[in-house]
């Protein structure tokens, strides 16, 4: 654990009796007893729907990545947002990242609680109660912050509150894209910003360059962006406004969702701007993957990059979802009991990929043909064939596709070994 | 408080320190302490984005519902899934419905503990874990549940389980809709199923008859599934088939979501089977409301349906979202800190309502061009207009479509007052 960036003083956290998805117990119990309570999946003991992580692709995908920006010199800081389960933060900072990526104050609460202790908050921060929540945390010395401005309001805001705490915030430059998301667009709009943080400059530390390139579409304008960020920074290093900065800590420029993180790495890791510099990478659903958006993003990094084809393996989806065949009420329908309670939706339903009826020997992989055609709240219904055999109450394990809007369904998921024994529970603060 | 179907011996949840959309405290509160608390949603005492319940809205709501099966002379098991908050569930009850109506062994588990003892589950409960849950609670002899069976493979499943546990389980009949979800088609269907129970018959009852009459979409079809529900009631009567169940307790009829219960009610309140008969409404939105899909169908409803015109009143939309503009990198597009972790996106997205630049008089209503034209995980983009007064760090409230899936985003939502003081803070449990 590298102690610079978190802070191992958590006590074991405890489970609920009254979530969903887990065995039976009738009082809180700390996760690390779970283990003993000898849950297995296939033996039922555990209530469906359920979330499962797969211990060893976890530990696969941890050590991938890592390996991966070991390989560019650049540092790893994944958004901890996909989870928000410190647990797998303290196993991401165990591993050699650099810190956690954050997208609110809350999240940041959240993970500093659980012991982290550097974090990048990869948005502006905007309000009176979430900038006091920040301020509580920056009491504390050894927590390194930054978060994100990209205009003079947000400046202003941040300059005003900061200055009647008597502390100082370290802000990222955002760069945006013209229609994309946030972040300034232009030299006129970066001036402003850059003139609002000179204003407050007891109170705001220009820290370094931040932009998303997951809003553009296209790799040469993605390498556009990237250079324009490489070029922003050696600008702001020459004019002096990193020099509080380098007194106390490296530079930063950060980019990087799960998408293009290896076209990030590449343009980055050649960036010299003269300062010691730190370049962080900020993915985050390569810990789980998937079998959707992410597995396609990753087979064109796999494709295209250099360093992932000579790391011969890539990412392992590491989560599925399980649920019980709830009906079969005509001869080409099931309806699985598994909603959009349950699952991420918007990025393609789940798909069936194993299945398994109590009693038998292991889960088989399901006919090609089954497939979710639609979802409710508590409810998916599935395309079966006329014959098919399936019946109420035969389990079904769904692949999934966009781990940050599944995560958010679950309050704790069990991780299993390959044989289905629960091992472990993370917990999740959404 | 009805006291056959409310157990209050609850004590008062904690509020966690830790679940975002609250103010400032550090350590697990009593929700009944929160008013102590002082916070008001205009002074910035709450961390954005968060969702409120307006008390005068919801309890107008509850009170209106109760009313109009009041004047049908049916009873209400609200949906409990749509809010899964149990001291909403209590409102309920005290309000005067007869119980609650659940999807799964896990949420009856938690209405249980919270003190309901009156529950239907609108679903075949299916698997060892479910099944041993709720075999748990009907140990304690005042609980009364019903789930629902359509197939003699899960009547089977429950009386191998039930007679292991040598208990009696109540269960309705469902009937289906062709192409709709889960339910029996069709005559032979329905006879295996009575075949199945009548294996069991020492310990599968059957206690009524159950529809989901949401899954069609014209009013004529949906009389005659309902019609169809009265006749098969009428003639299991006839053939003995409640004959156990009249013993202990009247005959269930029930259907009805929240875009037809008007009908429902209209249809089932006609009906005699001979039998000591409760009919049953389960809608769940109408606590809550919104301005999106379940206004659209209350408004045929205050149409269509006498009782509702006579009423005069109306559903109001008691549930909002509140955050802050995050940037405003575009002349016409504002990025707001409010993302799909925040709120439902499968039924419409929020509607901007009123906002509020902090140390300003009052809310004022939104310019009508204002309106969400994308969302992401965290964020969501905002078409506005050149020239419009939009700032960094102004509110903005948002009405939503679908109160599930935004229910179901949130562990702890703040009740206000019209000033937008926090009165008490509602606990869910997804």
């Amino acid at each position: 654990m590298n102690d610079t960036n978190y802070h191992d003083s958590i006590v074991d956290p405890c489970m609920g009796p009254l979530n969903k998805g887990l065995g039976a117990f009738e009082t809180p119990l700390a996760t690390s007893a779970v283990k003993d309570l000898h849950w297995n999946l296939l033996r039922e003991d555990v209530s469906l729907p359920t979330a499962v992580l797969y211990e060893e692709r976890l530990q696969h995908n941890l050590e991938w990545m890592q390996q991966f920006v070991a390989e560019y010199g650049v540092k790893l800081a994944p958004h901890g947002k996909t989870t928000m389960a410190p647990k797998l933060f303290a196993r991401q900072l165990a591993g050699g990242a650099w810190g956690i990526t954050l997208a609110t104050a809350h999240q940041t609460r959240v993970a500093y609680t659980h012991g982290v202790r550097r974090v990048i908050m990869a948005n502006q921060l905007v309000g009176k109660q979430n900038m006091a929540m920040i301020s509580t945390l920056l009491a504390d010395p050894t927590f390194e912050f930054c978060c994100l401005v990209d205009s003079p309001d947000g400046v202003d805001l941040l300059g005003a509150f900061f200055q009647s705490r008597n502390q100082k915030l370290h802000v990222l430059l955002e760069l945006g894209a013209e229609g994309g998301r946030t972040g300034v667009r232009n030299a006129a709009q970066q001036t402003a910003v850059l003139d609002a943080i000179a204003r407050w400059k007891d109170h705001i530390v220009l820290a370094g360059i931040e932009l998303y390139e997951g809003v553009l579409k296209e790799e040469a304008d993605i390498r556009a962006f990237l250079q324009r960020a490489v070029r922003c920074a050696q600008d702001l290093a020459l004019a002096g406004n990193f020099a509080e900065r380098v007194t106390q800590r490296p530079v930063i420029l950060t980019g990087a969702g799960s998408a293009w993180y290896d076209v990030v790495a590449e343009e980055f890791s050649k960036a010299d701007i003269g300062l010691p510099l730190d370049i962080i990478l900020r993915p985050g659903c390569y810990l789980t993957h998937d079998v959707g958006v992410y597995r396609a993003s990753q087979a064109q990094i796999q494709t295209r990059n250099p360093v992932a084809r000579k790391m011969r393996t890539s990412l392992l989806p590491a989560l599925q979802l399980w649920a019980y065949v709830q009906s079969v009420p005509e001869s080409d329908k099931a309806i699985i009991a598994l909603g959009k309670r349950d699952a991420a939706f918007d990025a393609g339903l789940p798909l069936p990929a194993t299945y398994y009826r109590p009693g038998s020997d292991a889960p088989v992989a399901t006919p090609a043909h089954w497939e979710l055609t639609g979802m409710m709240d508590q409810h998916a219904y599935m395309h079966i064939a006329e014959g098919d055999d399936i019946k109420v109450g035969d389990m079904i394990a769904f692949d999934i596709s966009h781990p940050c809007l599944t995560f958010d369904k679950w309050r704790q998921i069990a991780v299993v070994t390959p044989t289905f024994d629960v091992i472990d529970v993370v917990q999740t603060f959404f």
